[in-house]
Protein backbone atom coordinates (compact mmCIF):
# COMPACT_ATOMS: atom_id res chain seq x y z
CA UNK A 1 0.00 0.00 0.00
CA UNK A 2 1.26 3.97 -1.01
CA UNK A 3 0.09 6.81 0.15
CA UNK A 4 -0.40 9.78 -2.38
CA UNK A 5 -1.37 12.72 0.20
CA UNK A 6 -4.69 11.51 1.42
CA UNK A 7 -5.41 8.70 -0.82
CA UNK A 8 -4.29 5.17 -0.26
CA UNK A 9 -3.05 3.66 -3.38
CA UNK A 10 -3.55 -0.49 -3.46
CA UNK A 11 -2.45 -1.25 -6.94
CA UNK A 12 -1.90 -0.05 -10.15
CA UNK A 13 -2.05 -1.11 -13.42
CA UNK A 14 -1.03 0.45 -16.96
CA UNK A 15 -3.96 0.16 -19.13
CA UNK A 16 -3.37 1.94 -22.17
CA UNK A 17 0.52 2.87 -23.21
CA UNK A 18 1.94 3.88 -26.60
CA UNK A 19 5.27 6.00 -27.44
CA UNK A 20 3.50 9.74 -26.59
CA UNK A 21 1.14 8.56 -23.78
CA UNK A 22 0.43 6.17 -20.50
CA UNK A 23 -2.55 5.54 -19.03
CA UNK A 24 -2.83 4.38 -15.72
CA UNK A 25 -5.73 3.17 -13.52
CA UNK A 26 -5.00 2.63 -9.78
CA UNK A 27 -7.38 1.00 -7.13
CA UNK A 28 -7.61 3.79 -4.49
CA UNK A 29 -9.38 4.22 -0.75
CA UNK A 30 -10.40 7.58 -0.93
CA UNK A 31 -10.55 10.50 2.02
CA UNK A 32 -13.50 9.24 3.03
CA UNK A 33 -12.51 5.36 3.27
CA UNK A 34 -14.48 4.56 -0.08
CA UNK A 35 -12.71 2.34 -2.40
CA UNK A 36 -12.71 3.33 -6.27
CA UNK A 37 -10.46 3.69 -8.84
CA UNK A 38 -8.22 6.95 -10.38
CA UNK A 39 -6.77 6.97 -14.28
CA UNK A 40 -4.29 9.27 -14.85
CA UNK A 41 -2.34 10.05 -17.65
CA UNK A 42 1.84 10.13 -18.05
CA UNK A 43 2.26 12.61 -21.17
CA UNK A 44 6.02 13.86 -21.95
CA UNK A 45 6.51 17.35 -20.87
CA UNK A 46 8.23 20.33 -22.74
CA UNK A 47 8.42 23.60 -23.22
CA UNK A 48 6.82 26.39 -24.90
CA UNK A 49 8.40 30.20 -26.10
CA UNK A 50 7.44 33.43 -27.31
CA UNK A 51 9.98 34.37 -29.65
CA UNK A 52 9.89 38.57 -29.13
CA UNK A 53 11.69 40.67 -31.92
CA UNK A 54 12.93 43.87 -31.88
CA UNK A 55 9.45 45.45 -33.27
CA UNK A 56 7.53 44.18 -30.73
CA UNK A 57 6.15 41.10 -32.57
CA UNK A 58 5.67 37.54 -31.09
CA UNK A 59 5.79 34.49 -32.93
CA UNK A 60 2.61 32.86 -33.00
CA UNK A 61 2.05 29.28 -35.22
CA UNK A 62 -0.97 28.35 -36.10
CA UNK A 63 -1.59 24.14 -36.18
CA UNK A 64 -3.81 21.78 -36.52
CA UNK A 65 -4.09 20.55 -32.47
CA UNK A 66 -5.58 16.67 -32.39
CA UNK A 67 -6.63 16.55 -29.18
CA UNK A 68 -9.45 19.63 -29.19
CA UNK A 69 -10.40 18.65 -33.10
CA UNK A 70 -9.39 21.87 -34.42
CA UNK A 71 -6.44 24.74 -35.18
CA UNK A 72 -4.81 25.91 -32.75
CA UNK A 73 -2.69 30.01 -32.14
CA UNK A 74 0.09 28.56 -30.22
CA UNK A 75 4.02 29.97 -29.43
CA UNK A 76 6.60 27.53 -30.47
CA UNK A 77 6.23 24.17 -28.40
CA UNK A 78 7.82 20.75 -28.36
CA UNK A 79 8.39 18.32 -25.96
CA UNK A 80 11.50 17.52 -23.77
CA UNK A 81 13.71 14.67 -25.10
CA UNK A 82 15.91 12.05 -22.97
CA UNK A 83 18.29 13.45 -21.37
CA UNK A 84 17.48 17.32 -22.25
CA UNK A 85 17.34 19.95 -19.99
CA UNK A 86 13.80 22.23 -20.43
CA UNK A 87 15.96 25.05 -22.07
CA UNK A 88 17.63 22.76 -24.49
CA UNK A 89 14.43 21.36 -25.50
CA UNK A 90 13.21 24.93 -25.93
CA UNK A 91 15.75 25.74 -27.97
CA UNK A 92 16.04 23.01 -30.10
CA UNK A 93 12.16 23.46 -31.10
CA UNK A 94 12.86 27.22 -31.77
CA UNK A 95 15.77 26.14 -34.24
CA UNK A 96 13.52 22.70 -35.86
CA UNK A 97 10.15 25.10 -35.92
CA UNK A 98 10.77 28.98 -36.76
CA UNK A 99 14.65 28.34 -38.19
CA UNK A 100 15.69 30.99 -35.32
CA UNK A 101 18.72 30.72 -32.56
CA UNK A 102 18.10 32.96 -30.01
CA UNK A 103 21.12 34.89 -27.36
CA UNK A 104 18.70 35.84 -24.83
CA UNK A 105 16.38 33.54 -22.89
CA UNK A 106 14.49 34.26 -19.84
CA UNK A 107 12.74 31.37 -18.00
CA UNK A 108 8.74 32.26 -16.74
CA UNK A 109 8.29 28.94 -14.81
CA UNK A 110 5.86 26.62 -15.23
CA UNK A 111 1.68 25.69 -16.82
CA UNK A 112 -0.30 21.96 -15.97
CA UNK A 113 -3.42 21.54 -16.70
CA UNK A 114 -5.39 19.62 -15.92
CA UNK A 115 -3.55 18.80 -12.33
CA UNK A 116 -5.86 16.14 -11.03
CA UNK A 117 -5.30 13.81 -13.89
CA UNK A 118 -2.29 14.59 -16.12
CA UNK A 119 1.22 14.15 -14.90
CA UNK A 120 2.71 17.00 -17.15
CA UNK A 121 4.39 20.16 -17.13
CA UNK A 122 4.98 22.64 -19.92
CA UNK A 123 7.91 25.10 -19.17
CA UNK A 124 7.47 28.70 -20.57
CA UNK A 125 10.40 30.77 -21.65
CA UNK A 126 10.78 34.17 -23.51
CA UNK A 127 13.67 34.13 -26.46
CA UNK A 128 15.19 37.52 -28.09
CA UNK A 129 17.43 38.40 -30.13
CA UNK A 130 17.91 36.09 -33.05
CA UNK A 131 20.06 34.77 -35.80
CA UNK A 132 18.40 32.37 -38.53
CA UNK A 133 19.02 28.94 -38.93
CA UNK A 134 18.03 25.76 -41.03
CA UNK A 135 14.12 24.49 -40.10
CA UNK A 136 14.09 20.45 -39.83
CA UNK A 137 10.16 20.21 -39.20
CA UNK A 138 8.66 16.55 -38.55
CA UNK A 139 6.51 14.58 -40.55
CA UNK A 140 3.20 15.14 -37.78
CA UNK A 141 3.53 18.80 -38.15
CA UNK A 142 2.27 21.49 -40.86
CA UNK A 143 2.80 24.87 -39.21
CA UNK A 144 1.94 28.33 -40.60
CA UNK A 145 4.10 30.65 -38.16
CA UNK A 146 2.77 34.30 -38.05
CA UNK A 147 5.03 37.13 -36.65
CA UNK A 148 2.22 39.51 -34.57
CA UNK A 149 2.48 42.85 -32.87
CA UNK A 150 1.92 42.03 -28.62
CA UNK A 151 -1.11 44.15 -28.55
CA UNK A 152 -2.98 42.03 -31.52
CA UNK A 153 -2.11 38.88 -29.66
CA UNK A 154 -2.99 40.31 -26.59
CA UNK A 155 -6.00 41.10 -28.29
CA UNK A 156 -6.68 37.48 -29.57
CA UNK A 157 -5.95 36.64 -25.79
CA UNK A 158 -9.07 39.02 -24.50
CA UNK A 159 -11.50 37.67 -27.20
CA UNK A 160 -10.69 34.17 -26.89
CA UNK A 161 -8.98 33.41 -30.20
CA UNK A 162 -6.04 32.09 -28.21
CA UNK A 163 -6.72 29.25 -25.32
CA UNK A 164 -3.47 27.26 -25.22
CA UNK A 165 -2.61 27.87 -21.35
CA UNK A 166 1.14 28.34 -21.75
CA UNK A 167 0.76 30.87 -25.09
CA UNK A 168 -1.68 32.99 -22.66
CA UNK A 169 0.75 32.87 -19.73
CA UNK A 170 3.40 34.30 -21.66
CA UNK A 171 2.03 36.86 -23.39
CA UNK A 172 0.63 38.20 -20.89
CA UNK A 173 4.06 37.78 -18.89
CA UNK A 174 5.48 39.39 -21.88
CA UNK A 175 3.14 42.38 -21.62
CA UNK A 176 3.87 43.04 -17.75
CA UNK A 177 7.82 42.45 -18.44
CA UNK A 178 7.70 45.30 -21.65
CA UNK A 179 5.40 48.00 -19.67
CA UNK A 180 7.61 47.74 -16.25
CA UNK A 181 10.76 48.80 -18.68
CA UNK A 182 8.29 51.26 -20.71
CA UNK A 183 7.53 53.07 -16.83
CA UNK B 1 -12.16 7.63 -43.64
CA UNK B 2 -12.39 10.81 -41.76
CA UNK B 3 -10.65 14.07 -41.83
CA UNK B 4 -8.92 15.73 -39.40
CA UNK B 5 -7.07 18.62 -40.52
CA UNK B 6 -4.22 17.36 -42.24
CA UNK B 7 -4.47 14.67 -40.74
CA UNK B 8 -6.87 11.28 -41.80
CA UNK B 9 -8.44 8.86 -39.50
CA UNK B 10 -8.41 5.49 -40.70
CA UNK B 11 -10.30 4.41 -37.86
CA UNK B 12 -10.60 4.92 -34.08
CA UNK B 13 -10.96 2.70 -30.75
CA UNK B 14 -11.73 3.14 -26.97
CA UNK B 15 -8.85 1.93 -25.54
CA UNK B 16 -9.51 2.61 -21.69
CA UNK B 17 -12.82 4.66 -20.07
CA UNK B 18 -13.57 5.16 -16.61
CA UNK B 19 -16.42 7.86 -15.49
CA UNK B 20 -13.97 10.67 -15.41
CA UNK B 21 -11.70 9.56 -18.92
CA UNK B 22 -12.32 8.19 -22.04
CA UNK B 23 -9.05 7.04 -24.32
CA UNK B 24 -8.88 6.57 -28.02
CA UNK B 25 -6.74 5.48 -30.13
CA UNK B 26 -7.03 6.43 -33.63
CA UNK B 27 -5.07 4.92 -36.88
CA UNK B 28 -3.82 7.50 -38.86
CA UNK B 29 -2.20 9.13 -41.72
CA UNK B 30 0.08 11.56 -41.30
CA UNK B 31 0.57 14.73 -42.79
CA UNK B 32 3.31 13.28 -45.05
CA UNK B 33 2.06 10.02 -45.44
CA UNK B 34 3.06 7.87 -43.55
CA UNK B 35 0.78 5.51 -40.91
CA UNK B 36 0.95 5.75 -37.73
CA UNK B 37 -1.50 5.67 -34.18
CA UNK B 38 -2.57 8.60 -32.26
CA UNK B 39 -3.75 8.46 -28.62
CA UNK B 40 -6.55 11.27 -27.38
CA UNK B 41 -7.86 11.70 -23.89
CA UNK B 42 -11.19 12.67 -23.34
CA UNK B 43 -11.51 14.52 -20.21
CA UNK B 44 -14.76 16.30 -18.72
CA UNK B 45 -14.58 20.30 -18.75
CA UNK B 46 -14.90 22.50 -16.21
CA UNK B 47 -14.90 25.85 -14.83
CA UNK B 48 -12.06 27.81 -12.42
CA UNK B 49 -12.90 30.72 -10.25
CA UNK B 50 -10.54 33.41 -8.64
CA UNK B 51 -12.69 34.60 -5.84
CA UNK B 52 -11.93 38.29 -4.99
CA UNK B 53 -12.93 39.63 -1.86
CA UNK B 54 -13.36 43.02 -0.40
CA UNK B 55 -9.75 44.07 1.03
CA UNK B 56 -8.46 42.23 -2.32
CA UNK B 57 -7.44 38.83 -1.65
CA UNK B 58 -8.02 36.00 -3.44
CA UNK B 59 -9.39 32.42 -2.79
CA UNK B 60 -6.53 29.70 -3.03
CA UNK B 61 -7.56 26.29 -2.02
CA UNK B 62 -4.51 23.91 -1.30
CA UNK B 63 -5.26 20.56 -2.27
CA UNK B 64 -3.83 17.04 -3.61
CA UNK B 65 -3.50 16.73 -7.06
CA UNK B 66 -3.47 12.98 -7.85
CA UNK B 67 -2.20 13.27 -11.79
CA UNK B 68 1.22 15.67 -11.04
CA UNK B 69 1.53 13.27 -7.24
CA UNK B 70 1.69 16.62 -4.86
CA UNK B 71 -0.18 19.28 -3.69
CA UNK B 72 -0.63 22.34 -4.97
CA UNK B 73 -2.63 26.17 -4.54
CA UNK B 74 -5.29 26.47 -7.69
CA UNK B 75 -8.40 28.60 -7.50
CA UNK B 76 -11.78 26.70 -6.78
CA UNK B 77 -12.34 24.14 -9.83
CA UNK B 78 -14.70 21.96 -10.72
CA UNK B 79 -15.97 19.35 -13.70
CA UNK B 80 -19.06 20.28 -15.28
CA UNK B 81 -22.30 18.67 -15.07
CA UNK B 82 -24.57 17.80 -18.26
CA UNK B 83 -26.68 20.21 -19.14
CA UNK B 84 -24.91 22.79 -17.00
CA UNK B 85 -23.29 26.29 -18.52
CA UNK B 86 -20.06 26.60 -17.15
CA UNK B 87 -20.96 29.67 -15.42
CA UNK B 88 -23.47 27.98 -13.38
CA UNK B 89 -20.97 25.01 -12.73
CA UNK B 90 -18.59 27.96 -11.74
CA UNK B 91 -21.49 28.85 -9.06
CA UNK B 92 -21.82 25.71 -8.27
CA UNK B 93 -18.09 24.64 -7.33
CA UNK B 94 -18.28 27.83 -5.61
CA UNK B 95 -20.99 27.04 -3.16
CA UNK B 96 -19.94 23.53 -2.44
CA UNK B 97 -16.10 23.84 -1.79
CA UNK B 98 -16.13 27.68 -0.34
CA UNK B 99 -19.51 28.26 0.71
CA UNK B 100 -19.67 31.32 -1.00
CA UNK B 101 -22.43 32.65 -3.34
CA UNK B 102 -21.18 35.92 -5.78
CA UNK B 103 -23.23 38.41 -6.72
CA UNK B 104 -20.44 40.02 -10.05
CA UNK B 105 -19.28 37.41 -12.09
CA UNK B 106 -16.96 38.30 -14.73
CA UNK B 107 -15.46 35.12 -17.93
CA UNK B 108 -12.29 35.57 -18.56
CA UNK B 109 -12.83 33.27 -21.39
CA UNK B 110 -11.05 29.22 -21.17
CA UNK B 111 -7.65 27.68 -21.07
CA UNK B 112 -6.73 24.42 -22.96
CA UNK B 113 -3.78 22.12 -22.79
CA UNK B 114 -2.00 20.27 -23.91
CA UNK B 115 -3.87 20.61 -26.99
CA UNK B 116 -2.12 17.83 -28.99
CA UNK B 117 -3.70 15.19 -26.93
CA UNK B 118 -6.56 16.58 -24.78
CA UNK B 119 -9.65 17.10 -25.45
CA UNK B 120 -10.62 19.67 -22.30
CA UNK B 121 -11.38 23.26 -21.85
CA UNK B 122 -11.26 25.43 -18.53
CA UNK B 123 -13.54 28.33 -18.48
CA UNK B 124 -12.49 30.82 -16.22
CA UNK B 125 -14.33 33.27 -13.93
CA UNK B 126 -13.79 36.08 -11.51
CA UNK B 127 -16.41 36.46 -8.63
CA UNK B 128 -17.31 39.00 -6.25
CA UNK B 129 -19.36 40.60 -3.61
CA UNK B 130 -20.12 37.16 -1.48
CA UNK B 131 -22.74 36.11 0.78
CA UNK B 132 -22.41 32.90 2.94
CA UNK B 133 -23.79 29.58 2.15
CA UNK B 134 -23.29 25.71 3.60
CA UNK B 135 -20.13 23.80 1.95
CA UNK B 136 -20.65 20.77 0.98
CA UNK B 137 -17.31 18.60 -0.02
CA UNK B 138 -18.00 15.17 -2.10
CA UNK B 139 -15.64 12.25 -0.74
CA UNK B 140 -12.43 12.78 -2.66
CA UNK B 141 -11.81 16.47 -1.84
CA UNK B 142 -9.84 17.48 1.03
CA UNK B 143 -9.22 21.26 0.60
CA UNK B 144 -7.69 23.58 2.71
CA UNK B 145 -9.16 26.87 1.88
CA UNK B 146 -6.92 30.66 2.66
CA UNK B 147 -7.41 34.15 1.47
CA UNK B 148 -4.06 35.46 -0.16
CA UNK B 149 -3.67 39.01 -0.77
CA UNK B 150 -3.53 39.76 -4.76
CA UNK B 151 0.58 41.05 -4.75
CA UNK B 152 1.28 37.61 -2.66
CA UNK B 153 -0.60 35.04 -5.11
CA UNK B 154 1.38 37.25 -7.96
CA UNK B 155 4.46 36.20 -5.60
CA UNK B 156 3.59 32.63 -5.93
CA UNK B 157 2.93 33.15 -9.57
CA UNK B 158 6.42 34.56 -10.23
CA UNK B 159 8.13 32.27 -7.64
CA UNK B 160 6.73 28.92 -9.10
CA UNK B 161 4.68 28.05 -6.16
CA UNK B 162 1.79 28.14 -8.27
CA UNK B 163 2.24 26.29 -11.63
CA UNK B 164 -2.02 25.12 -12.21
CA UNK B 165 -2.40 27.10 -15.62
CA UNK B 166 -5.88 28.53 -14.91
CA UNK B 167 -4.96 29.77 -11.74
CA UNK B 168 -1.90 31.76 -13.01
CA UNK B 169 -4.23 33.38 -16.03
CA UNK B 170 -6.41 34.52 -13.56
CA UNK B 171 -3.92 36.04 -11.13
CA UNK B 172 -2.72 38.07 -13.95
CA UNK B 173 -6.06 39.09 -15.80
CA UNK B 174 -7.61 40.07 -12.39
CA UNK B 175 -4.04 42.10 -11.46
CA UNK B 176 -4.53 43.50 -14.90
CA UNK B 177 -7.99 44.32 -14.48
CA UNK B 178 -7.13 46.19 -10.42
CA UNK B 179 -3.91 48.20 -12.04
CA UNK B 180 -6.67 49.64 -14.70
CA UNK B 181 -8.68 51.11 -12.56
CA UNK B 182 -6.37 52.31 -10.02
CA UNK B 183 -5.09 54.30 -12.93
Amino acid sequence: MKRKGPWKVMGTRVVYKNPWIAVHEDRVIQPDGKKSIYGTVDFKSGSTIVALDKKGRVLLAYEYRYGGSRYSYECVSGGREKGETFLAAAKRELAEEAGLIAKYWKPFGCVELPTSIMNFQEYLFLARDFTKTKKSHEGTEVIRLRWVPLAKAYQMVCDGTITHAGTIVLILRVRELLQKKVR
